[in-house]
């Protein structure tokens, strides 16, 4: 098992300013923030590319020891006038969470593209993202998990 | 016009470490980030108090040089079941957006505790927040609205 990598705010600052000229051709109109882990993240992006609309939808992930997880999604935020939404994790990690929230988004409101962002994601996840820093096979300790605990 | 004050994200930390045993106290079931202002300090008192009930609230203010503040509030969660709510947002300045988001959980589940938390708040508010750290007259650049900018 490989070790823990610290993820700082300093790291989150700077890989979102890695990030924002493809955030910005893509320009959503709409930014969707898995609670908890994509909040902070999607705040900041939304601040930097000047959009209000930035809304969160939450998802509690069961392992379940079944070959697939259970995810239960709710506060589906409505964004029946919107065009483009990015949606935000902290990190693709099975895929299942952020596959189940495009699945609902799209059945929802078929018109509308939609693109996913994480940091981090894993190369066996279901799912990849449109956006991302690194690919990892690492736990990563996200700042905003350690740093009050500190 | 007093000066601009910076506010880092190693303040916000040591504010909510600080905030941290009262928030504790009160034992809310439930945090509500007021979007976009208060969904950084949101999840990092969620992820400091071990709560994976985080949600959010959007709420939009229009200046209409009325009296009164016009606040469009909207995508309010679900929290019926829930006994002790914590809405959070950075800054207490007029005190509308707060006031109004408490009247609708108010009206929607009165049997609900509810308190506010907000870092900064101005003294001419209409509400006080229940738990703070300073009151101020300044006007506040938060690290979420600047650090990605520089």
């Amino acid at each position: 098992m490989s070790e823990k990598l610290y993820y700082s705010y300093y790291d989150c600052v700077n890989d979102c300013k890695t990030l924002l000229p493809s955030i910005n051709t893509y320009n959503p109109d709409a930014i969707i923030a898995i609670a908890r882990g994509g909040m902070i993240l999607a705040q900041l992006i939304s601040e930097a590319v000047n959009l209000r609309d930035i809304y969160t939808i939450n998802c509690i992930s069961y392992d379940e020891e079944k070959k697939f997880q259970e995810v239960d999604i709710f506060n589906i935020p409505d964004v029946k006038d919107k065009k483009r939404i990015l949606i935000v994790d902290d990190i693709i990690d099975s895929g299942e969470t952020m596959n189940e929230v495009i699945k609902i988004f799209k059945q929802k409101y078929p018109y509308i593209d939609i693109k996913c962002l994480s940091i981090f994601y894993k190369d066996t996840a279901i799912i990849k993202p449109n956006f991302a820093i690194k690919q990892t096979t690492q736990w990563i300790d996200f700042f905003w998990e350690v740093d009050l605990k500190k």
